[in-house]
C-alpha cells in the first residue's frame, strides 16, 4: 500500500523526529511505499495567499474560495500545492503527525491543509441540493483512504481525560478528525496520542514505538471511528443537523460519533 | 482603554476587511487607543522555528519550549516576537479577528499565537507544586485584560448549533477560548460570529455592524465566559481532574464553564 506522511516538527533529533524515523522504517519493512512531507525541511509557506493561484490578476479582489477553485480548475496552482495533491492521490493512507502545540496542529501543518485542500478538491465536491449537501462528511475524494494521527503532547494522560482541565481529547481533535479527515472521506482510525512527551527515556521510546507499531501494522484492519456520514439519511438537509430520531437528546462532538463510547 | 486588534485575512475588500475598519473606527471614536497587527500585511512569520531566538548555538539541538525560554529570559527573541509582546503588554483588551478556516484560525494567527506565547510570557509562569500548577487557567500575564473572538464562518447556523453537523460553536472554538485566550489570564468574552459569511448584502452588513458595535461599547461591562479557575479549588492537583463535588456526572469542554448553559 501507499503510505503518505505529514509530518510537522522542527527538529530531527526530537521526540518526533525518532517517531517519525521509526514509522517509515516499520512501514517499509512491512512492503508499503512511503513518501514523506517534511513541512519544516521543505520550508512549506504556511500562509494561503492570492499567490497560490499563479495566474491571477494582480489587481483583482482576492477571494480564498475563487481563487482555489479557480486554480484548481485550470491548472494554475501553485507548484507545491499540486505535488501535495498528487501524493494524497497516490495514498491509500495518510498519517498526519505533529505536536499538539496551543490545543491543536502546528501553524506549518495547518497552512498545509488551507493550501492544498482546494476548493474542487477538498470541498466544493459533488451535487448540492437539498438531498446531498455536497460530497463530504463521508464522501468526497479522500473517499476510501484512512487516515490517522500521531501526536505528541506535554502534558498528563489525566489533563485530556473526560473531565480533564485541556478538555478529552477526543474532543480536541475533533476539528481535526472530523473537520479535516473524515470531511473529504477519509475513514479516521483512532489517533495515537502520547502524552508528557518529554519525559521519554529509552525504555519508555522502545515501549512507545511497540505500540505505535502495532498500530502501523493494523493500519488497514483497524476499525474507523464512526462518524455519521451526511448524506445517509442522519441529517437533516439543508439545516445539517441530526434528525430527532438519532442519537435523541445528544448534543456536542460526541453525537456525530455512532457508537459514542463515553 | 488600550485595544490591541489581531486581524487575519489576506484580502482588504473583503467582509473581514471591512469588519476590521469598522472595530478600530467604532473603538476610536469612544476615545480608545487602538493598535492593528494586521498579520497578512505584516508578513507575519507563521512557522515556530530555532531562528525565533536571535542567539542559540547553530548546531544545537532545537528545543522549542527550552529555545523560547532561553530567548525571552535573555532578551534575544526575534524582534517580531517581542513587538507582539509588548502590544500585548500595553494593551487592556485583545481582539481576534479572522475567518474559520477548517474549523479553526487561519495558519498565520496560530503561529502568531505559537511564536508571541512565549515560555515565561504566556506558559512556564508562577509557581509550580502540587498546590498550584502554574498561573495559567485564569491567572498568568494576561490576568485583568480581556480578550474576545470575531469569527466569519462560510456555514450556516444551525450546522454550528448543538446539534449541527460541524459541532456547536462554542466547542470548536473552546480550544481558542479556553485553551489560547484563557490560559495565559485573559477574561474571555463571548464570541462574536457571523454566519453565511459570503452572503452579506449592505443592509446585512449595517445590521451585522450595528450588533458588533454594541458589543464593542460593552467590551468593558459584558460577563465574561465564567470559565472554572486552575488553582481555586475546583480542581484536583496535579491530575487536574474536576473534583468529583464539581460539576458531577458532567464531562467535555461544557464542565469547565461554571454556568453550563446548554
Amino acid at each position: 500500500m501507499n503510505i503518505l506522511l505529514i509530518y510537522a516538527h522542527p527538529e530531527p533529533r526530537s521526540l518526533n523526529g525518532s517517531l517519525k524515523s521509526f514509522i517509515i522504517k516499520r512501514l517499509e519493512n512491512a512492503g508499503h511505499f512511503v513518501q514523506l512531507s517534511d513541512l519544516y525541511a521543505m520550508k512549506w509557506k504556511a500562509a494561503l495567499d492570492a499567490d497560490d493561484n499563479t495566474e491571477r490578476q494582480a489587481d483583482a479582489r482576492f477571494d480564498p474560495s475563487l481563487n482555489s477553485k479557480q486554480a484548481f480548475e485550470q491548472g494554475t496552482q501553485s507548484k507545491d500545492i499540486a505535488l501535495e495533491q498528487d501524493k494524497l492521490r497516490w495514498a491509500n493512507a495518510v498519517i498526519l503527525q505533529f505536536p499538539l502545540w496551543w490545543f491543536s496542529m502546528p501553524a506549518i501543518l495547518k497552512g498545509w491543509v488551507e493550501r492544498v485542500y482546494a476548493y474542487g478538491f477538498a470541498y466544493g465536491v459533488g451535487e448540492h441540493s437539498d438531498a446531498h449537501w455536497g460530497d463530504r462528511y463521508g464522501e468526497g475524494m479522500m473517499a476510501g483512504k484512512r487516515a490517522m494521527l500521531v501526536v505528541t503532547a506535554g502534558g498528563w494522560e489525566s489533563h485530556y481525560s473526560p473531565r480533564g482541565i485541556n478538555g478529552p481529547i477526543d474532543d480536541i481533535l475533533f476539528p481535526i478528525q472530523h473537520g479535516i479527515l473524515y470531511y473529504p472521506g477519509f475513514d479516521t482510525l483512532p489517533p495515537f496520542v502520547i502524552y508528557r512527551s518529554s519525559r521519554t527515556d529509552e525504555i519508555r521510546f522502545s515501549r512507545i514505538c511497540e505500540e505505535l507499531g502495532q498500530r502501523l501494522d493494523d493500519l488497514w484492519k483497524a476499525a474507523p471511528i464512526p462518524f455519521r456520514p451526511q448524506n445517509a439519511g442522519e441529517y437533516d438537509i439543508p439545516r445539517l443537523t441530526l434528525r430527532s430520531d438519532v442519537a435523541p437528546g445528544q448534543y456536542g462532538f460526541g453525537a456525530h460519533v455512532a457508537l459514542n463510547q463515553l
